[in-house]
């Protein structure tokens, strides 16, 4: 049988079962008894069970008569029942894997999460992350994805990182939901062929293109939105919000680790007859900040509490992004024929639900996850040479010195913007370097305003998946990278020649192993240790994250060396690694 | 170059095309001046210019850079511009060709129409189908289809009619955004096999499954809802809308000729916050009615005056079918990278447009079409094999004789509805007759109801494409049907031996090759003649239509003889045709 006969017979298959039960001719397989529905398509609160086969709804109403002997029957007296939220916009490759990140925000109520595919495709290329994404399609939380067709940061070799046949075949999967997010935006903006040749694959499969418009000024935005940009979460006021609307941009209003905007960005949304096209999004929040105040629930009580009418809010996190996303038919409502996602909450004020069902099954209760979540077999997608950590090498003091003449001293002015000060090296500077995980070039130059009395430090945190290194002492600071050298990945800081802090990241240089929780203290202990060093913003993480973010201003690190954002150029080249492979 | 490397270039190009004039770096083509837009995405009016590159607008804006010695200067002064209406539901096969519907509604305001293939594809099937669709898709107003996975009535070969892999290669065509309407409804709610095999053609590819749930209880809607049924045009009042949309069902709200009910329909929800996926439509209008009313501006007259908000009511016409459907990308708003379909209306009240912009053309001002709209070589694609006028044969009298003793009588309660009476013909019942095309079978029977003084009628008009015909005299009735097929197609009246009403529809049987004004006048006429002769009801057309309609209660026509819908048995077989083919 040809796959798409399968897949036919599949689909017809599954709709006569659930019509079946939906007639009464057939017993559910689980029953949702005594609860209150809100009806997101009507705006309606009211009483109804839900019936289930499968993985989704078959019925929603008053009978009972498909109840069998073996129907599972799910006690949801005095509970409302809202359909499982949808995170639009999520970088689940961020310290915890996705399905670590699955097993926290499930018994949160999120039940569907739109992923960045980035930084697996970064580093494993098409076949590794499309290995990822099937292994991930069979967790209780839905991942659909948002595949990238430019890199975060300028690398080498970028074009052949994205060849057309193999985005073509991942746009067809219908987990992929949509291109991006496009963070170059001047790129879309200058309408560039090699971009709009890849972003014409979703275009033509009726699928997005998610953007990113970190302040494009109004008059900028028409030509993203006339070059096909679908989407944005950029906005940090609620005008710029709405400029991106006016364009017929779809906006998902933010609330991250990075920028907690969406009490400022949602208020002036409340009186607005004109939510339909509206999102909300933790982008790429951290695991300290989901722990402290949870995933797509901490969204809906942010925009409750500014106003924002309870339907209305639910729906900015069900049906909005299932109807954004083409994915309407299947989610974002609790009707037949929907996944049967469902949060069972103890009222509607209180969006952290007391029982959560994804794909049709009790998954948590009381916060707690009774199934269970595996993880992908990681070895075979972050493989040795997707890692790169495939040859012993080591870093020496001397590969970080520095001339004693000027050099593009880069300086943070918040937690990710950046300046650049020509001029020497001074004692309150740190070195500062960007690492070859292959061990074949390092980029150096001082920083200032990241910390003052940090020794050594390094991570396998970038945009671009090299180590990023810094610290006053030379020989600290090789000490961490070698250290993160021998664990093939993480988070390191060295005092003198004392390991202070070690978070081990061995799927890929980029996750732990450890649950959300567990990662999130080690996050908040690196916090706290680089505060006590003198580290004055509020983000470590993406303040290491992001100097290779050269969609950024105005100075970052790349594998050329230290990078002048808006001149387009080196402002001092990276170097061959004497430690590096022979 | 591969097809969608042929695509993808062409989608690229065009995007670098629009960006380059949003930015004011190349002229636009046109340049519309001076009016207020309304942003159907925001829910606001303001004053802005729309700069228009080929098809599609640029830009929207205070900006006038792009401006060049070349581009059209329309101007809007004084003018409201909304998006082009989106009739979401239509049947554009009926006495109009689909361009002569065009050439009457463009200037109305009308730019989109989601049409059903059936009467087409009935007769042409798969590639006269697909023919006549490649043709269509080069006219001003833009036609889409959903496109039928089964006949209307129930017809020998049904099953052959609609072949798996002809219906994939229709779905694959980015014209085609649904299947359906499936007005069977009771085999969607049944679950049946054959059925769901044909849409999961749509469901996989994202598309949608317009349904039909006439008269369908409450209880009954969810296996169908949960079937994969996406849309439903036939709630007939506020209530049964309201249940529908309760199973995550999107609504189509309906004033037709056959069932002017909007008014009703549309008022409780005037109020309602929750009219996203509510939608408008004309259905099966006929021209008469087109003619006397108007098409979707017509709706939005009649939304509007029962309360709806303007903006709320231009929504219900744009962007909620262009989303519905999957294509608020481009359709459905005046934003950057949107078909460039624009009404400039006198003000947001009267939504019949002063000027129509479509495809990026002034394609009408004040009521009068600027452009030309060709038609499809329709010999080309109703060729004399599919019209099935291929034969010379002849109706005799005697073929038309009945039994005097009990014979299933049909009885028309209403235009449509039916009931059977078994007894001897009266003499104040007609002879009613469905008669193949070709000339191989007869149904006979009498019928009660539809006149009392019509000499003859026949019409190739009915949902199966064959020949209905009734009168008092069967030599009338013969000499009717005779004259339709010296004619291939069309409606008589005979008075005696006199033509008293003669409208050929030379195109398949079912379309005249003039305007509709001309159409609609030649309907009044024909309407006026029943009256005359004792008709009773409002819409001769669809009393004719439908008397095949095998989904409507509770006797009709069909190729088999007189058919009981709710027992599914034949009542009185259909006979060979003496003057049948030899």
């Amino acid at each position: 049988m040809r796959a798409d006969t399968r897949a036919e017979e599949a689909w017809a298959r599954e709709r006569r079962a659930l019509a079946a039960v939906a007639r009464g001719d057939a017993p559910a397989d689980r029953y949702v008894h005594g609860g209150l529905v809100l009806n997101v398509y009507t705006g309606e609160l009211y009483p109804a069970h839900v019936a289930i086969r499968g993985e989704r709804v078959a019925y929603v109403g008053p009978r009972d008569d498909m109840v069998g002997p073996r129907t599972g029957v799910i006690d949801a007296r005095g509970r409302t029942l809202v359909p499982g939220y949808i995170e639009p916009h999520a970088h689940p490759w961020n310290l915890v894997t996705p399905a670590a990140l699955a097993r926290h925000v499930l018994p949160l109520g999120t039940t569907a999460v739109v992923g960045d595919n980035l930084s697996c495709y970064q580093l494993c290329r098409a076949p590794g992350f499309a290995r990822a994404m099937a292994a991930l399609s069979r967790l209780p939380l839905r991942y659909y994805w948002m595949v990238r067709i430019e890199a975060q940061a300028q690398v080498p070799g970028e074009a052949a990182m994205f060849p057309l046949p193999a985005l073509r075949r991942l746009l067809d999967a219908p987990e992929v939901v949509a291109v991006g997010e496009t963070t170059r935006w001047p790129r879309v903006e200058a309408g560039e062929m090699s971009l709009l040749r890849r972003a014409a694959l979703a275009a033509l499969r009726g699928k997005r293109h998610e953007g990113h418009t970190a302040g494009a000024k109004p008059e900028r935005l028409a030509a993203i939105a006339a070059a096909g940009v679908t989407s944005d979460h950029e906005p940090i006021t609620a005008d710029e919000a709405r400029e991106r609307m006016r364009q017929g941009i779809a906006v998902m209003l933010r609330q991250s680790s990075l920028r907690p905007d969406l009490a400022e960005l949602v208020e002036p949304f409340a009186k607005s007859g004109s939510l339909g096209r509206l999102m909300l999004t933790t982008d790429g929040s951290t695991p300290a900040f989901i722990a402290e105040h949870g995933f797509v629930d901490n969204l809906l009580r942010v925009a409750m509490r500014q106003g924002i009418p309870p339907i209305e809010a639910y729906r900015m996190a069900t049906l909005n992004p299932a109807t954004y996303f083409g994915r309407d038919a299947d989610l974002g409502g609790i009707a037949p024929g929907r996944y049967a996602d469902i949060n069972l909450l103890h009222d509607l004020e209180e969006p952290r639900p007391a029982a959560v069902i994804a794909r049709g099954r009790l998954v948590a209760e009381g916060g707690a996850l009774r199934v269970a979540v595996p993880e992908p077999d990681w070895a075979r997608i972050f493989t040795p040479a997707a890692t790169r950590f495939t040859r012993r090498w080591r870093l020496a003091p001397e590969d970080l010195a520095l001339p004693s003449g000027p050099i593009p001293v880069i300086r943070l002015v918040s937690a990710v913007i950046t300046t650049a000060e020509v001029r020497p090296m001074r004692a309150d500077d740190l070195h500062l370097a960007l690492v070859d995980r292959r061990g074949g070039w390092i980029a150096t130059t001082a920083i200032a305003g990241l910390a003052t009395d940090l020794d050594g430090l390094a991570a396998t945190l970038s945009t671009d998946c090299e180590i990023v290194a810094a610290g006053r002492s030379r020989a600290a600071v090789a000490r961490a990278v070698n250290r993160l050298l021998d664990r093939r990945g993480g988070v390191v800081v060295v005092d003198g020649d004392r390991i202070a802090f070690d978070l081990p990241l061995p799927v890929g240089g980029l996750m732990s192993r450890r649950p959300l929780p567990d990662v999130a203290r080690a996050e908040r202990e690196l916090r706290a240790l680089l505060v006590a060093r003198g580290y004055p913003w509020h983000d470590p993480l993406f303040t290491l994250l992001f100097l290779t973010a050269d969609f950024l201003p105005s100075v970052r690190m790349s594998s050329r060396g230290v990078w002048d954002v808006k001149r387009a150029r080196v402002l001092r080249p990276s170097q061959p690694l004497a430690a590096g492979p022979r």
